[in-house]
């Protein structure tokens, strides 16, 4: 880290301000979040023009348009950070809370609180709304954040940061709650993912490529988000009605999110009544299918589904479909190449449902419902900073408790150790 | 990984076997422990010509007999093993728990519910009994753990591991629950920490310098563990005789471990009249004292404090000791050179203890008690596997909850996203 003097500055700035941070009452975050977003709305003009510069040179090096589109910005579009801003202002703090208490025997008492985790470092690509969001997210729960987005978007998220960094020190937030590292090249990354003297956590955001060498990195305790290879299971006793509207929709509604399903696995017992009018529907809404090859047999034209396709997040409108002998199989199937993200049974059995929500390992096990319900909001846990698919820590949708630690406050009158 | 086939091996055994723990009933894990404590008191002599060797070859080597102490097993340290696993079995499950629940507008019920870790790795050093100890945690909260404990106790750690797996698999858990790696070298314990496929989580048990090193290679996720510079602050206010006994006990009564203190600091107006009689009766007790330099005028003969004595975690009878202007400066200077585990105030000021609480950044912050209360039996949450000084996942003493996750189950009745 001694070759960032950036990092190096902006860390130990960062660990000053977490201290401050920390005891920061509702009241003057909520505010600071209020003029944050009050700012973003009347400074938009050096934001756009700094976000024209990195669509120009994105343009320039050839990026393809889908790209382009999520790292543009518009009126609406920094209106709709704003918008979050505010939603995240109006929702509770969660530090401070004693979240269990109680008397031992020797009359300490012994009170778990809630406190913030301190400096959160955000790796993330593209979407400069992130910049926003997650620094939001992170003040709300009393953290400092470090924030260290994608070179396409650098011009962008400097811009933004100043804006909103500016806007929270004069509600009264210490300096350096909110920062964002400008050396954008992937030695920097990597030292940043060794700070473990200034950062309590890193939360990378975005594609599967960048997660891994988080993961593969990072000597800072990480929180692992995103990827979701899910699955839908349509069990012999399934409604077909309700299991063809849930099937579609968890493929279809939104392709592109880690929540949407990749492969559908069905009972052999019900393929046959299920499958032809399912992929004549999907086929209507341009899903391509791979399937097995008892699935082949009922759907002609149909691509073989390859060992690589059950491990596929396609985030696209293609979708692996299998035909299995049972619960059971299913299960396996999904425990074997599942992400452990989100997964689904469609079914009327009580035995099933209750054997599919215990044996499946994931995240967020649905019986008769969507995956696509896997969401901090759906799940009304207010806005998120990420899905986790780790077990440590946090699991599922990430909320503002999911950015807090603990803290044990013991208070005595003069117990010793005998 | 490819290199060692027996973590490959075992890696793929742990996996399937926490699949089948994690649906195991209390009343089968409750049995495997009492069946575990009972093979351990009926087969002690294969475990005890084991220690024997393991002995012998340390005293070969000229160990300390400090760390032969460590390693050596006897038919009490057996029993107490024993009795460990009994009281483990007499916890109550945390598995299966439903820990909130709610409806959503919708109809979507939403339940966070207690689930396993999964597979847990456990590295540690020369103490035979966290074979045993950390194998019987885990296996009440549903993990299946795999050890690897130092090439000193290596026929201790394989002798006591063989006993317990055959008696818990007798007993209906699934083999592979409990495994100890064999190979002993460096480079197997590297790869053990990328083991990301098959383990969940990692927890290092040992010196500062084994912890350090899980941190810096580990690529699965760390639960970071013991080290301890702990302070104690008397207060302008305190009762002196109370902060007397809390700091005698503090350093005192076990200061070879981490909930002991390190560096006491008294504030400036009580000095005079605190100091000279706790110098002496530390002094009685063979505490070597190092100070500042207002101690060193109030205490002849007290060895200078260094830079380095305020960072040190002694483990040892040595104390360091600074006299301090207020309150501010004692949290400061906390903040700056604690390690984030125990730390007490002791007085008689509301106001400060509330300051104090809320500004020292750390596991446990005590008013007016010993800081070595930090510990999972002293808290009451029954045994614990270690003391977590991150702040990721769990923060303090860990008991069977911290060695657990969370799965939401979402029930429906047909609910797709629009």
């Amino acid at each position: 880290m001694g070759e960032y003097p950036e990092l190096e500055a902006k860390g130990k700035k960062a660990r000053d301000a977490a201290i401050g941070l920390a005891t920061l009452s509702a009241k003057t975050k909520n505010e600071a979040l209020t003029a944050m977003a009050s700012a973003l709305e009347t400074t938009m003009e050096p934001v756009l023009k700094a976000n024209a510069e990195d669509v120009r040179a994105a343009r320039d090096r050839g990026t393809s348009e889908a790209l382009i589109d999520r790292l543009t910005l518009n009126e609406k579009r920094i209106r709709a950070m704003a918008d979050g801003l505010r939603e995240v202002a109006a929702l509770p703090d969660p530090i401070g809370e004693v979240i269990e208490g109680w008397q031992r025997p020797n009359g300490l008492l012994i009170e778990k609180t809630r406190v913030p985790l301190g400096v959160i470092g955000i790796i993330y690509e593209s979407r400069p709304n992130v910049t926003v969001d997650a620094a939001g997210l992170c003040l709300k729960a009393g953290n400092a954040t470090l924030l260290r987005g994608g070179s396409e978007a650098i011009r962008s998220n400097l811009a933004l940061t100043e804006v909103i960094a500016e806007a929270a020190c004069g509600a009264g937030v210490p300096d350096g709650a909110i920062q964002l590292v400008e050396t954008t090249d992937r030695e920097a990354a990597v030292a940043m993912m060794k700070m473990n003297r200034y950062l309590d956590v890193l939360i990378p955001r975005g594609g599967a490529g960048l997660i891994r060498t988080v993961v593969q990195t990072a000597t800072v305790p990480v929180i692992e988000t995103g990827v979701g290879n899910c699955h839908t299971f349509v069990d012999a006793s399934a409604d077909l009605k309700m299991a063809e509207e849930i099937a579609f929709n968890a493929k279809v509604q939104r392709c592109s999110v880690c929540n949407a399903m990749e492969t559908l696995l069905v009972h052999a017992s019900v393929a046959g009544a299920f499958l032809p009018s399912m992929i004549a529907r999907y086929r209507q809404a341009g899903v391509e299918i791979r399937g097995c090859p008892k699935t082949r047999a009922i759907a002609p034209g149909a691509k073989e589904a390859t060992e690589e396709d059950w491990h596929t997040e396609y985030l696209a409108l293609i979708l692996a479909v299998k035909v299995v002998g049972g619960l059971e199989e299913a299960i396996s199937h999904i425990n074997r190449y599942g992400s452990k993200h989100s997964e689904c049974i469609v079914t009327a059995s009580y035995d099933n449902a209750r054997k599919f929500t215990r044996g499946v390992d994931a995240a967020a096990v649905y019986v008769n419902a969507s995956t696509r319900f896997t969401d901090g909001g759906e799940f009304g846990l207010g806005a998120e900073i990420g899905i986790s698919t780790q077990k440590l820590h946090a699991r599922g949708p990430m909320g503002l408790r999911e950015l807090t630690s603990i803290k044990f406050v013991i208070t005595g009158d003069g117990q010793i150790r005998g």
